[in-house]
């Protein structure tokens, strides 16, 4: 099943996403001060499927070379697509550490299973923090009665703050949708990240449920196209951490008849909603960029296909130019132009049209002058989110992508981070 | 002919680049202030080629879609590869100004035609500056007779004076080569560009002359080549302007059995000293990069061919992590692993090696851990030019890429510059 991310990406308006609490049937979730590498604040998270059977379980992760020794376990693991429990900590990422450091992922999953009474490798482990260290057992090993102690239905703010790393806030968002004729089932996450990505503090996480019955190929038709049509249209600085997971895990608690198919209008209901829900985490994690101070929407249409369309919004929004451009609240519309014109895809410049939110500032091939053009588009730059249109006209290929502005809080936190 | 960049790069060590003042026989170069959008500095330039014939002439442009008009110009006159005069102005990028933009660029080379009585088609017109703004005509006609009154043997200085925006020095670099048993040619070059690329500054010029008599094939081939070991391996930014261009001229004045071949010991001593001259400009421009406080050499070794060196290579040169660490001073051997991990290049992390001048951090999968590693790399991360050596154990292809810093000042110099 090759995912169809357009398709899932289409319609996610008519799902509404909630920021606030959220419960799960079938979920539990915790978190604990373990104080492996922080002090005074949670730093260690699990997520328990309560049916001894464990739950359908799917993952996407980092394209890395060197990824890290949880990321290698987790694939592993996720090859029988099944779970009981998700156990993270934040503060040292398990990455770079060779050898010893899958022996040490592969113990913090026996320390969880042996507490919680399921087999070792059904559990499933997260890090994000420092490359280069190796995490310390002695405080996972110590902390894990009072992790599973913690375990409660409404444990997933602890969670999500107990993986935060240079986040501000905690980023959930959960939604509600009606399957089986009015039967209501729960697609909720959290997630951390905040340079998007910053390989320092090691980095994407999300960590989805479901009380929806769904079986695992379907789960995992989902994911991948949610993935596609959340995490992998957002950019903070262009670099991919060594960590990044997404893993989504559906209890079946919520009793309706299965999902076993992709194209049935339940299926589809179920991926769009599970896409809302990670575009809404993803949006999070670009507004809570480093440094950031503005959301900006890159959309190009017109362009010969897709993956043409993806190359010129990264190219303009990975563009260091055009990012701090945003910053200064300077409408600079011709380094937009000139980061496409870049992109490696081959543009007309006569046929490419350029809008800020609707207002056009550039068509064949030469500005739209005037003062009340650079006016309006001067107010429209010191909105906190900007939709910037760069139409091709060459087909019908297209694609949105997110980013935020390049601040001087970007260079000091990132010049200033280690030492 | 297909250009051999590794050969061209080999041995330039052997020539001797000097950033003095420099004469070129058979060249005359000068400047005046235009006023045509700064005021107070020389903001026009002439370089005139005094042989009746006019000379060979050679060039290489930006790949942006959107290149400016005097790029489309210089393309379309260079076909023939001769050429008699170039006129470079400073301010107004003539970049992204349609149908108009192209008429104003040839009326420009027709203004210095006339004054110089060579035919139209015989000058080359290079702009830079901001984009989306048409040149002024009515400056360049008036100034004209005083620009060529001004040239003469030694006014390169001037001229590289007058094609700056940003820079915050002028650029030149030129060397001495003996071919024929004894007889001495002089190659040498002026250049602009502070943010490689900042396309608001539309960006890069580079114009280099000879007195080497050398077909314009061959003059081409070496052209190609030099371009390819020099301002193809820096970046500022990662970002293209729509104003590149490169241009050798060969005058032809010293006399030389002319060189017709690319084979040749004499050739390829020409080449050599063609490519050292070129690079010495590059560096240049990265030590003058926007906001730049440190030169940094990113050399990757041990790559399966070049071009996936090149791609490991730009990927660490670009990466704001990477560079943010560098202002910092921070020897964050995470973020450049990271970056490597993620250029697309498969890589075993097992055989990579990362060195620090000789200063080997990371190896085996895993970082060289220590108090002492960290003193040294710590010590290391304070100088002012920095080499760091990505070996990746896979075969023998390599690559070096020369990158600055990300400073604060690049964010203020960015937000802030068309406001």
């Amino acid at each position: 099943m090759t995912p169809v991310p357009a398709e899932a990406a289409k319609n996610t308006k008519s799902v509404t996403v909630s920021r606030g609490a959220f419960k799960v049937p079938g979920f539990l979730a915790g978190a604990v001060e373990s104080g492996m590498r922080y002090s005074g604040r949670l730093d260690l998270a699990l997520i328990f499927a309560q049916d001894p059977a464990g739950c359908a379980a799917s993952g996407v992760f980092t394209r890395n070379s060197f990824c890290a020794a949880p990321v290698e376990l987790c694939r592993e693991r996720l090859e029988k697509r099944r779970a009981k429990a998700i156990l993270a900590n934040a503060g040292i990422a398990n990455a770079c550490t060779g050898r010893e450091g899958k022996i040490r992922a592969v113990e913090m999953a026996r320390i969880a299973s042996d507490a919680l009474g399921c087999p070792a490798d059904s559990v499933l482990v997260s890090s994000t923090g420092v490359i280069g260290m190796q995490v310390d057992i002695g405080p996972v090993a110590r902390c894990m009665p009072g992790l599973v102690q913690s375990l409660r239905p409404d444990g997933w703010q602890d969670a999500a703050r107990a993986i935060m790393t240079t986040d501000t806030v905690e980023k959930m968002a959960s939604a509600r949708i009606e399957l089986d004729a009015g039967l209501s089932v729960t697609i909720a996450g959290i997630a951390k990240g905040a340079g998007m990505i910053a390989p320092d503090m090691a980095t994407l996480l999300v960590f989805a449920c479901t009380d929806a019955a769904v079986s695992p190929e379907v789960l995992d038709y989902w994911t991948r196209a949610g993935a596609d049509s959340s995490f992998n249209c957002i950019t903070v600085d262009g670099d991919t951490s060594t960590n990044d997971s997404l893993i989504v895990l559906a209890s079946g608690a919520a009793g309706n008849t299965p999902i076993t198919d992709t194209g049935g209008s339940e299926s589809r209901a179920f991926g769009r909603a599970l896409a809302s829900v990670l575009r809404d985490l993803a949006l999070q994690l670009v507004m809570d960029g480093e440094g950031a101070t503005v959301l900006v929407e890159i959309e190009v249409s017109g362009a010969a296909d897709r993956e043409s369309a993806r190359q010129v919004a990264f190219t303009v929004a990975n563009s260091p130019l055009v990012k701090t451009a945003f910053f200064g609240q300077d409408a600079n519309w011709g380094r937009i132009v000139a980061a496409a014109g870049r992109s490696g895809v081959k543009l007309i410049p006569e046929r490419v049209g350029l809008f800020f939110e609707d207002l056009c500032v550039f068509e064949n091939g030469a500005p739209v002058l005037g003062e009340e053009v650079e006016q309006k588009a001067s107010q429209i730059f010191k909105q906190k989110e900007i939709h910037v249109r760069l139409d091709l006209g060459l087909g019908d290929g297209a694609f949105t992508a997110w980013t935020c502005d390049f601040s001087l809080d970007y260079v000091k936190i990132n010049a200033s981070y280690r030492s």
